[in-house]
């Protein structure tokens, strides 16, 4: 039942694997987007954890341990740069939604040039989206390979001459950026919204909590709605290549400089793991 | 800015382009699950038509007049078999989320030997699934490729010896099977949930819906919530390549025989176009 007969590939027989490669056919994997810097990857440890929670709850089995091996060698070869490290379940041995368990895992390194200081402009603008985010608790905080929402957001600021974008969920509450994970000053404390319904817990938004709990003023995990950003007096955006960046502007609004998220920003900077 | 430096799939390096393709990246695509019958491509235009749709709101420019000709080929030459038309919005010419509109669409085209018999049990059972689906408007109706939802509730189906898992939407609604559309014998009246929200709009829930209004019967497309099934007295899963088909046990419960559910897959069975 159900044996391939044939692939073709833009036209073209081919007897290869990966044109049945689950990942491409139903976005079946994770990802990791890393700084490689002074030859180390910056947060390895965190990376890892997230990496194979999620391998874990989509119950994928990849030799996790040589693909880290690969990493670091890539790491150290290019000094600084930016790797993505993507999982997929593997060739599809069947067809259909349901895993044999028996796949074999595959993974992909690519590297790219490190950021430069052109990558963030003088004047950060923010917008929100009318994209909403789908809810759903089983995905939620997994960096995994069904990006399509956020595909369609970027789409959406085509010609705003905006950085970011911000998105609610399906029922309102406030959850992220496009790339990046979202703080706010909101009546004079720092807040970040919860990553339970949908949205990528991204290993930055872990470090920025961390260090702020350690420098003893504690940033607030909470559930925004997303009119919640009308009163926010400042905003930072935080993913893995930028690190922690404030926010100029919010849908036309001047953001006030915030000196407690500036303050973490600087802490997290100087920080590798 | 962002430029690629170099790729490595398992571990090896390569040049190849498939490994930064969008579809692997973000489920960047859509694909088609369809039946080739005696030679041709059952329900072709309908198939067309969703397919076309799709690229449409995902802005995904490609060459359907070429893949259509080629799977009528294949359709043609294996005679009886089941195509998958998978369409990605190609390599990615940068990092990130947002598409350059440059990309060059991919297309791959897999066929399986065709349904058995002995695809369907004797004794069809249906089972809801606490698995929720995400409601994205923007996203819904269409066969895209972030299917990871899909695949989880196939998991959670593991050693339940059912045919099919039902799943409601994160508010609660009814809208699929894992890999059907579903109808509903609902105080006598027959009922489809809505796609709006989420899930697939599939081209054989098309078809039934066509035929029943041919037939003077037209079956409803309501907001269903999730507990209607208690009520529901008969039950039909449909999609590509099995048809309708009339489940026998819902949660445990035996349902009915319908007639009408009968007849109206005894009437789209014959069909073709």
């Amino acid at each position: 039942m159900n044996q391939l007969l044939e692939t073709r590939v833009d036209g073209r027989a081919t007897g290869e694997q990966w044109p049945l490669d689950r990942g491409l056919q139903y976005g079946d994997g994770l990802f990791e987007t890393m700084l490689a810097r002074n030859g180390r990857v910056r947060f390895e440890a965190l990376h890892r954890a997230r990496l194979q929670e999620g391998c874990g709850r989509l119950g994928i089995a990849a030799d996790l341990a040589r693909v880290w091996d690969e990493a670091r060698q890539l790491a150290a070869k290019h000094g600084n740069a930016v790797l993505r490290l993507q999982i997929t379940r593997g060739t599809a041995l069947v067809r259909g939604y349901t895993p044999t368990g028996r796949e074999q895992a595959r993974s992909i390194l690519a590297v790219f040039t490190p950021p430069s200081v052109t990558d963030i402009p003088t004047r950060l603008r923010v917008l929100t989206l009318r994209n909403r985010l789908g809810e759903n608790p089983d995905l939620a905080g997994l960096k995994h390979c069904n990006r399509l929402e956020q595909v369609l957001a970027r789409q959406a600021m085509t010609g705003k001459d905006a950085f970011e974008g911000l998105l609610a969920s399906s029922s309102g509450l406030l959850i992220s950026g496009t790339m990046s994970n979202v703080f706010l000053e909101l009546d004079g404390q720092v807040v970040t919204p919860a990553m339970d319904r949908c949205g990528v817990a991204g290993i930055l938004r872990a470090v920025v909590l961390r260090e702020a709990a350690h420098a003893g003023t504690p940033a607030l995990v909470a559930q925004l709605p997303i009119e919640a950003l009308q009163r926010a007096t400042a905003l930072a955006l935080s993913n893995a290549r930028l690190g922690l960046v404030m926010a100029d502007e919010l849908d036309g609004r001047n953001l006030a400089h915030s000196t407690r998220l500036a303050a973490l920003a600087a802490r997290v900077a100087s920080l590798e793991d």
